[in-house]
């Protein structure tokens, strides 16, 4: 029999508990051993469940019973998490999380903490709900040098995105729907910011390279700007736009790490990662391109992921299971966002008809290709340049504003 | 240092010696300890390479090493592959293979003698080539009921029809395509026939669910029959025509399990894997529907998968993984192919325009809901029924025949 706690009873740790009394019988025959939940932190009362006894509101009851061997920390935000799972590793206990924020930002602390106390810190529902990525990335690609991640990772946004791809909806309505069908929060920005895909690719990246990447030295865009012209003029290029996580390994040894939304060709499969699923592309110098696909988030998918772990926990009691690990950020390892050449997308706005647009734009950017949306307006106009940094695309909106032409919004093209 | 031979120098152990030298420190790392191949067995000489002292002709030389602790079975084929992996165990030896068919015909046995000895047997690299995909499976969806698996298991036949649906060519040009580029064999029956997918699938099934299902359990249709008008009532109908291997558990105990053609829905995730590429669906109660895409075949993907998998033995010398495992088979496990209901696609032939002969259809099947294909020609009808069993389609034969018509083909419909 082994004894576990579970901090947090809410959506994710009331998943834990169904899952684990769901397919009891089935998870003690893959464990070796019966896994029984002793103790459930919540601040809460729950006098309707059935389990209700187990809770109690003081995590020092749990830190000091010596019974409890794991530990499933599900409550989210970087605090109290933290010190109880600090706590926890320091104190001879196992931890498993679903807690991206917690691993993004003190990944490499804990798996070290881990290490040095010959414990488990696993994090497979962190990233991708309940697709299987963290141990693919580490363990199955174990022969292969992953030269770059790209992932849908944030299911709210690309929800939000395929409604304006697919129904012609704008940012606000399409987000105003996400709310009602509880897939977005009152207060989305995490989410539309891509503060939540930073965290995932921050991960990835750690477990990918070996080296830690810290959320804040990662360039971040949302997707609050994307307009439906821009939702067209990808449609009129061949593909559509999502909100992507990428890593690559650069020739210099650097890391080029940013989040921002991207157009992808209709050929890619990333594209058709539609509604609430993510999608994660792993490409490696010997297997190639690997797509991982599935629903990155709700109660279930990452609670499974989340027992998956505990019974990795179970089997390996006593040993530190070494797939999971990391060193701290190094100096200057993350590359400048802004000094590595795209294909970038640029829309202007200005005075004029389209063609006139263009016209002066060409005068600024002579290898423009134009593109026309359907519905195309005067005063508008699209087109792509190709590998072109950021910063040199804004050493030049001076000279398109001498044409007349305002810089409305650009779009990273993806090489994948 | 880990002291390793590979049986068999062919794509996959070229690939494998080629993986394990330019990966060499990494590698290390990841396994704790440095990979030495010590012995290569082959009964051809290469006095070309590098390592050509390595090479023995002598399996004997390599089961009598102490040394050797790890063996990687890359020869292919049922028999000595089956002996020598089976010595290998009795021996106190570990087993990394990607030999499906081995693992289809010999799995529970081979299985269950590593776990007698502590041992390893892993295989990783017999399903999907570089994706991973029984790990996965094994571990991460541990906490899950799997209720489906269906896959494009060979790239072979995928590429086919991806030429036959892409560019209106016939089956026996596009077979002949790939032949030219190396797809396919000279001798072609194992991938159109369906019979790798069939392996495939009886091991993904196995694992999944616990208890061995044999090749020749299970009712396995190739491509061979399917028409460019096939592919054109697909179309019509909203999709493409795939070669699927589906496993699923019914509500009897019994396994439905088989390999053969489907009309896939554009909508599916595995209606845009494409090419050689392969892709499986893994549907469970918790995490609902999951999708892994790679190349499922081919030198450095394949090899990269057996080196992962060596890389994990050399991690558990001293102790069997306990991830992989099932029983043997059950008798009455498998439930006949028949008689299990399914949306169906009917093209049947005969005298007239295909109007009168959807007529005389719809006489025999009142609730046939006719397809018209582009192109669609006199003499020809295209029509789907729901929820009809094998059998009684069968059963029907003669009543088409009364009404002059002739079951052309028929191919099942997914419901995934």
């Amino acid at each position: 029999m082994a004894e576990i706690a579970v901090l947090g009873h809410g959506v994710v740790g009331s998943g834990v508990l169904e899952v684990l009394l769901t397919h009891k019988d089935s998870i003690a025959k893959r464990a070796k051993e019966e896994i029984h939940v002793k103790r459930i932190l919540d601040l809460r009362e729950f006098p309707q469940l059935p389990y209700n006894g187990l809770f109690t509101k003081d995590f020092q009851e749990i830190l000091d019973d010596p019974e409890i061997k794991i530990v499933v920390e599900v409550m989210g935000g970087l605090e109290p998490a933290f010190s109880y799972t600090k706590a926890c590793l320091e104190k001879g206990k196992s931890v498993v999380t679903s807690n991206k924020e917690l691993v993004a930002q003190k990944g490499a602390e804990l798996l070290a903490l881990a290490q040095k106390n010959n414990l488990n810190f696993l994090f497979e529902a962190s990233v991708g709900g309940g697709i299987p990525i963290i141990r693919p990335i580490s363990q199955c690609l174990a022969a292969n040098e992953v030269t770059e991640i790209a992932g849908i990772l944030n299911g709210t946004t690309n929800f939000i995105l395929t409604k304006m791809i697919r129904e012609g909806m704008v940012f606000a309505d399409a987000l105003h729907l996400a709310q009602q069908l509880g897939y977005a929060e009152r207060d989305p920005s995490a989410d539309v910011e891509g503060v939540d895909a930073c965290r995932k690719i921050c991960i990835l990246a750690s477990l990918a390279y070996g080296t830690h990447v810290y959320p804040d030295s990662v360039h971040t865009e949302g997707i609050t700007a994307i307009t439906k012209e821009d939702v067209g003029y990808a449609s009129a290029w061949g593909g559509v736009i999502k909100l992507i996580g990428e890593a690559k390994m650069l020739e210099n040894g650097r890391l080029h790490i940013l989040v921002s939304p991207m157009f992808i060709s209709r050929e890619s499969q990333l594209a058709n990662v539609d509604d609430v699923f993510n999608g994660i592309l792993v490409r490696g110098d010997a297997t190639g391109d690997v797509v991982f696909y599935g629903k990155g988030a709700g109660k279930l998918p990452t609670a499974s992921a989340v027992v998956a772990d505990v019974i990795d926990c179970v089997r390996h009691l006593r040993s530190n299971r070494k797939i999971l690990y990391w060193e701290d950020a190094k100096p200057d390892y993350v590359e400048p966002w802004d000094v590595t050449p795209q294909d970038v997308f640029v829309r202007v706005t200005g005075e004029g008809d389209s063609d006139s647009l263009f016209d002066r734009a060409q005068q600024v950017f002579p290898k423009a290709v134009r593109l026309i949306r359907r519905d195309e307006e005067p005063g508008e106009a699209g087109f792509t340049l190709p590998q072109i940094a950021e910063e040199e695309l804004r050493e030049k909106e001076p000279d398109l504003e001498k044409q007349g032409l305002r810089l409305a919004n650009r779009v990273r093209i993806a090489d994948f």
